[in-house]
């Protein structure tokens, strides 16, 4: 399809809708509100299951004042854990990531727990009245995974994953993500709040302004919205004729994934599963990247992208093109977020409307006020 | 006259006259109510008309939170606009100066301004229920002009630019401020409160201790204060016999300013044009300190030295004297506004009695306690 | 003894010792309450009497918002003063030690203080009615010394220096402390709490996992605890059989401090002094680490190491293995503190159970409640 055959056939957006107030941008008590409602609740994002191939492997990932230790238990299960020994509450794992020998063992007074987290030695505590060991096992954190994506949950009673992943599953199942395996991982440090990556992520108005390669590829009018989940947002956009996916020459001799059909080898999908993983899958590789607020105006992001095991084996498998594509477009929406973060933490700032373009940024926004308790913000 | 000649001739000032008790100095959020009660409130100086050319010509200041855009329209006039884009909020100028091409584009979604502010074009808002353009101006900021020198003011309704010159432009008018050009500009970064480098400004007996130099050009109790008014504080101090200015050795092969009378060639003012902008009239050039609070105990202090148009034509100017004097005198209240920033920020600080050479200060301080619209305060 | 001699001879803990709640550790106004509630009402320690050898030495020393000046006056007395003019509030002394001219003049506005803070001069204060040069000392800080120990107190009404030490001066009066010169000083900051030191010093369970060099010196187990004073904390640890002290190999060619006995001879003593001082005193050499809270989550440490006048004039004397040894063992240390710090600021931390061979940091947590008048915490 060709750029002038774009139809703007969306529905006109309702008059009242406007981003929000700046207080949700700004506020370092409504940030901690957030992780409190929403991140300490939902199901996060930490990675993939091939970080952790062996028994005893293990990654520490961390979200607010919340550091885990995820890893993979001697039956080959992914288990996760609070990252505090239950005697002084020191640090069990220091470095990100690394392989565990059988057990876990503090480096303090060497209290050890074994990879399920049950506590197998507590030196000298036996002439304390009462003390079980039985009463001290690290504190357990849920996991999931989804075709490769290990999830975590902080909650005592989190929601089902599946509920979660709301038909995701299905939809996604062609790509066999969990054929893929990491090639690159590149980290950046946006001094931007997380909502308005997410923002920046789910529309593509500002695509001709900021993104002219990208959208030499795939006109910013060709993307159609799924109707929002409750707890994705997402939609697809079309490739333009002659162009195989997105790289820097929007070429590639990397065969489309197998299973997928003829309408997906043309399309790109983004998908925002909340609050932090950004799903971006194209006909031959996943682009993934995952967000952790670290403050109210900053964020890190984790990007990596990833490739079929049988392409990543072939002599003239290259990734640079992919690779070099999503940097420069990762740079220029950080550029844009931090703008945003810059004028809306200024006085300056009024909420202002949104175009029927923006729907997905209005959903988010109704469900971010939703998380958190709060009703409908007026407008400043 | 002589040092010899000067005479203690000022009243004896009251036995009440206390410095303000510490939290004036050290509380954040005492900083913020300043800003809400004067800096929000008045007019700011922000830079000299020249650094804006041509039309399109801008810069950009900010103030606590304000972001804002200086800038000439295209009939030559000033004009002032909160620096944030009325659709999402993005900053829409990140350069602190540079020039407009007739319109202000939003880097986003290219949502343009003219040089008015009026809002031209927003894509892809005609399928908004009810947006009307004219609804989304960018927010202005209020802008005068005196002799050269710009102001802004972020108030709805400030008072009357005329009514805050209070006379200071007629008293004033001999140095033809506007006909001065910038040859230097330093900036300074102190770790005070910025009503502690007014304090250091605003009396000279601390001179003979921590500025020889100055002492030998000009005798610390030469000064004269004018009766402090509603939005000033100042006064002028002689220069010694054998001084033509304030430069490294006192002399200077610049004319006086043509307009001068006879009096006015042998003196030195120094007037704080409250709440930020330091004026040093000397017979032959003009130093501005435009102060900008940072935080409750930081202030960047943005020097400038103007020298007449006619005689930096002349082929031996030669400013290096009057920067280099002024630029050590300067160091040298830094490290004083630092160490009181220091002892006042101390557990055993204590208010202290001012003398009465230092009744500026004390007028300064109740003009701080009336603007936060407090009762005098007690003594600790 | 030998190490296998070594037998668990101490009382069971009760089941009630839990560490305490996380807040303790991480609370910025806990913090300032802990401030307020000890440090500024206890005796510090400052450093030695060597450190002030002459008329006019001074050195200063801040705590929290404090700062000190604490000198030598004219009759070879120790004095300390809030480090803040009377006048304006200045900062006095600007560089942490030096030696001033029999007077303390402020750099601001020259007024003038001898060696006992009595206002000497205040120029131009003459005409300020009822202005009486007495009425405007330095405020003065409490002073005490105890074998060559410099300690300072901020509160009104200190209790007596007599009653802090409780006995402790007759306790080490056989080591001599005055005697002793420092050799070498190392300054560590840790990112730790204040608390987290005390409590890792006052332990040796940690030694065979952290310490492996100690412990093979010193068995863990060899420790005698005195039951906790009311402000102090302290023990000794048994020298393994052919250890002289402790030094990187366990030997040194230095004499015993001349009036230990026997007994004392074979011991390392580890006494905290509430609420900074750390007094490790060997048999031939002192070590004292000063504790300096900075924030609640970081503590600047300064660790010197003093030997006999004696010794320290002999051609052969060398402190390298002293010196180096504790430098090695202090940075284990600080990790432990700094991954202890980490865990409980974590979401996963609960208070924990003590050991029995933990009572001296369930006394030291109790104190702490009771100084914040708090009531026993209750577990988290």
């Amino acid at each position: 399809m060709s750029a002038k055959g774009h139809r703007d056939t969306r529905p006109a957006l309702l008059a009242e809708a406007f981003t929000l107030p700046a207080l949700y941008y700004t506020d370092p008590e409504r940030f901690h509100g957030e992780l409190e409602a929403i991140h300490y609740r939902s199901w996060l994002c930490v990675g993939r299951g091939e970080e952790l191939p062996a028994e005893g492997s293990y990654f520490v990932r961390a979200i607010g004042e919340a550091s885990m230790i995820v890893l993979r238990n001697g039956d080959g299960q992914l288990s996760a854990f609070h990252n505090a020994c239950r005697h002084r509450g020191t640090l069990l794992c220091k470095e990100e990531q690394g392989c565990l020998p059988g057990r876990i063992q503090c480096s303090y007074h060497a209290w050890t727990y074994d990879l399920d987290g049950k506590l197998l030695g507590a030196p000298h505590m036996d002439k304390v009245e009462g003390f079980r060991e039985a009463d001290y096992p690290l504190l357990r954190v849920r996991t999931a995974e989804w075709d490769g994506h290990v999830f975590i949950n902080l909650a005592e009673k989190p929601i089902p994953f599946q509920e979660h992943l709301a038909g995701l599953d299905r939809k996604f199942r062609p790509w066999r993500m969990e054929e893929l395996r990491r090639v690159e991982r590149r980290i950046y440090e946006v001094k931007a709040n997380w909502k308005l990556i997410i923002q920046n992520y789910s529309e593509c108005l500002h695509c001709p302004v900021a993104h002219p390669l990208f959208n030499k590829f795939s006109h910013y009018l060709s993307g159609d919205n799924e109707p929002p989940g409750s707890s994705y947002l997402g939609g697809r956009m079309d490739l333009r004729d002659g162009v195989k996916t997105l790289t820097l020459d929007g070429q590639s001799n990397r065969r489309c994934f197998a299973s997928l059909d003829a309408d997906d080898r043309r399309r790109v999908y983004y998908y925002a599963v909340l609050p932090n993983l950004l799903l971006n899958l194209h006909p031959d590789y996943m682009l993934t990247s995952i967000l952790w607020p670290r403050a109210v105006n900053r964020t890190q992001v984790v990007c990596e992208w990833h490739f079929h095991a049988g392409e990543i084996a072939r002599p003239d498998f290259d990734p640079k093109g992919a690779i070099e594509f999503w940097d420069m477009t990762n740079r220029q929406d950080w550029e844009l977020s931090e703008l945003a973060q810059a004028g809306i933490s200024s006085r300056g700032y009024r909420p202002g409307p949104y175009s029927h373009r923006e729907e997905l940024l209005h959903a988010f926004d109704r469900w971010i006020v939703q998380q958190l308790g709060h009703q409908e913000p007026a407008r400043e």
